[in-house]
């Protein structure tokens, strides 16, 4: 049973990412933490409250961060809409915000629990991880592990060499690749191939109920916006990789890098730079000149998509019945 | 009959560029020019004269650069040994230099020709053409075509995102690809497909002969470099590739893409950003906020490998039998 | 009256400050707030607490950022000594700590002020204003003004162009220029007009006492670190300057300019870079091609140092005297 | 007697360095050779024989490099004018181009002089001398000195931080600083107090004649451009300084710093970055962890303004007496 925060910004695939840590046995979601991401903080605050709404999920649900550490703020609203979700209808919220911000709620929590027992699960711009590592270093040495959603290491999507999460707050990125925790980084090149395919999707519409007519909604928003943005024929199911990886330590194979967020660059800004210690065809050679740190970051390399898609449809059903309960 | 100058710093898979470049019927090879690449601007120099004795090529050879633009010097000793040609056993040179600096050579060269007959194949730093194209910007409109090895749209072999051609001076290759001219770039994507296999090497082996086994010579040392550097079961015939796409135009498969070389990078420098105008997959969202150019550049996608390896083999034969008269 | 939270990392310049936002009739000191900087956290805590001690100062104090946001932690043990404040006797502190972090005394206080009535002056790296304004971005509509100590507009001094407080933690001090508060910056141009001269000296000295000896040790100590490593004859007083510019208002002249933080520089990071609007000799030509912000920040360019004398000696005095009862 | 190249862009003040260069008995002018940078390169070359035709002067003029290495061109039309040198009348050459490149008119004059007698002057953008010593490395160990004007210790004058010869052409003036030869550097601080007073331009009236009015009204418009754009009183002649320090070596007061030009900022590109090694005042902290090189340029930091005065007014004199026979 894995204790997790999940630190989102809804957003479709944080939608999955929500339903997967409350419907799946392994992961205890202690609470969700909301954060500027895909859309603004209050719509995508209110997104999440919406999908608990719509779920019957009730746990503590805390807001962050409206902008970025430094760099100017951007949203996603030509693959997530002007609501953050478009796409389904979204139900009123069925229950009150937690009054303490998201940074001091992830801080209490971490302090609050045994050392090494929480797990924080940022699946958007890395604005809150950093907030609340700055405010309170000593949950730096308390967590589990860090397991986000964000970056790549061949190429990006909001700009050729960036990914949206990490493009929208570099420097908060960077603070969380060089704290001294362990990090999972589950990028684009992972989770572009965790597509909510045409089986998948017939799987959850098998389940029938109105939650499961809520997550097709949710991909065939999203589903539409990725074939007119970047032509792919399924949307990916980023955010949710992330939880499904803690439910079954089985889904992810990753290798061991130095990562690094290239904060300097005019054409790179928000680059996730990947070196890898141990990849065959990924070595470099002598000529480099840059000092490289260890290779201390998971980076996820291949999914399991036979298990994923389990995890996904079980969590819908999980959640589907004990509504129907 | 496509005329080109090729500009290389020899180096293992320039030698091969330049036996391609000699033997192939399509190709008329007007000059030599080298440049400080692989190893030092003496070294690439003398190893040009004695693949030229090699290989019984007389035309002329010209040395360039021995420092790139801006940028400190860094050489690939790792991958080429401290010759620059380590493995064969390299003749003395038949001929001298020719007495024109490379820059000049290029400039007389372009600019004695008929407006857009000349090719200009750069395959290792691109300082020789940074040098010529600002000495004398009129070549911009005369030459035919830019092809150069370098680059790459994934990522690196000098760092983790930049290739070694354009890591060693990036200022002079990012002037090329702004130049307005018609450039192809043909980077590590494609080049790592075009692999001297077992096959290729048996086919090689088969011609026999001083010139075969020259080759096999070189391929077997750099064989063993890009196995203990890069985990590489075969050694890449990089520069070799953009002299077999003009000889043979079915080679490559292309894309459009907006190229440029990220200059003020931390962890990036050198590294060739390719924005690509039409490849599925490889579009981006609307948050990015860079102001691309036009996608001018031919990035290639694809090598035909078996089209590749006749003109390889094809043209070794015919250097052989030419010697052999 | 002018109500402050002064934010500050003594250092012996702070102390100085806190001195005089203590002993000033003209100021309300609501309290201070430590952030790593001339020394590490603990350090600097532990002698904003003995300075208090030292003058009989009761207001609260709490601790902050033990860290840069993203920048890996220099401090200045050159100038400040390995204590943060060598040279004076330390006192034992006479009072807790509050129990509050920096950020949120700070974001309480001006929340529980009426709008416009109180000013943050940091005198030290801007991590705790950056991380209370990204906490609750409702304080920057609601506090009068920023009055800070850092950058310049010429040369700086931890290197050749960045000044100390804002090198350590450019990325915060970026977002504080950017907020929309009233931002005034009391930069090295300024700040090194404010010389602890002999004259100042002696006039402390006259003042007789603890707290008279006390501030002399201060300026003995940081005065023959000066000499050293700057060959200063005096030592600036750098911090106090922002406490005296609220205290009298004719203290500075001021001109406006757009204050932008050199992020990505290879050797101007940390540098403050300021356009003014309206400077003779201080106009840029129309060949820029910067897009520059308007021209908001207040920018400190000439001090009346009379002025500040007698600010300095009457705050001491003033405090002397009420030790005395 | 000392000989030298003056390679320039005129240009008002490059007119005076001209006349300087040809009317002063201890200057030896081998030749001229133009530059894009105040105007496009056909304009300032245009100008170059124009200056020569109005002073009698007869030397090799050679034209040169038309675009700065990397960086897109940006010519000062806000302080030159729409020719480049507006104001004056200006005559028809009287001599034709030297048929010679400019880069190769400075390497075969460099190299078929003895070693250590030219001195390279270059008072516009660097293009041309970073050219000629990548063309040919051997001038750098062969030329006297290089005494160029452009950079700042302090502020810029085409942005905040960068000089216009220096923002102009980053890259090339880089390689020039990082060059083993000895560079002095006659930038901003220094040629602001060389300014064409109206007591200068009352003694160049005094000489009478075509070449004095010429002179003035140079002044006239340049003058106008310099209190319209920057506020100054009367206008800087930057670029005869060079000269003029060569004419007399008791003209500058120079301290010695590593100069290095900041080619990655976003705001301070081009800026020069020099670290003095012993100025009081201007020494550094030791917590910058930026690793300076060696402090071997000469920068140029007082100026002797009546020698200059009597230099220009001199040299005119001689000019217009020589005219006259």
């Amino acid at each position: 049973m894995e204790k997790i925060i999940l630190d989102c910004d809804p957003g479709h695939d944080d939608a999955i990412a929500i339903l997967l840590a409350a419907g799946n046995p392994n992961i205890e979601l202690l609470g969700i933490t909301t954060v500027a991401g895909n859309q603004t903080l209050p719509k995508v605050t209110r997104n999440a409250l919406a999908i608990c709404a719509a779920a019957g999920i009730e746990v503590p649900v805390a807001a962050g961060a409206s902008v970025p550490l430094v760099t100017p703020q951007v949203v996603a609203e030509d693959i997530h809409g002007d609501t953050g979700l478009d796409g389904p209808v979204l139900p009123e919220p069925t229950f009150e915000l937690d009054p303490r911000h998201a940074v001091d709620f992830i801080i209490e929590t971490v302090m609050s629990h045994e050392p090494k027992t929480v797990h924080l699960v940022p699946v958007g711009p890395l604005t809150n991880i950093a907030l609340a590592m700055r405010k309170e270093p000593a949950i730096i040495d308390r967590v589990k592990s860090v397991i986000l959603m964000g970056g790549s290491y061949t190429r990006g999507n909001s700009t050729v060499c960036a990914e949206f999460n990490i493009y929208v707050d570099p420097e908060a990125a960077e603070a969380v690749f060089r704290g001294a925790w362990d990090v999972t980084m589950v990028g684009l090149d992972l989770t572009h191939q965790a597509l909510a395919t045409a089986e998948l999707q017939d799987r959850v519409r098998a389940i029938g109920g109105d939650l499961a007519q809520f997550v097709l909604d949710i991909w065939g928003f999203v589903g539409s916006a990725y074939k007119k943005v970047y032509e792919f024929d399924y949307p990916p199911v980023h955010d949710a990789v992330c939880v499904a990886a803690l439910a079954d330590p089985q889904l992810l194979t990753c290798a061991k890098a130095f990562v690094t967020v290239e904060l300097h660059g005019q054409w790179t800004k928000g680059m996730t730079v990947a070196n890898f210690a141990d990849v065959p065809g990924m070595h470099h050679g002598s000529s480099e000149g840059l000092p490289m740190g260890a290779a201390t970051t998971d980076v996820a390399m291949k999914l399991d998509w036979d298990r994923f898609a389990d995890l996904v449809v079980d969590s819908i059903s999980a959640l589907a019945a004990s509504k129907g309960q």
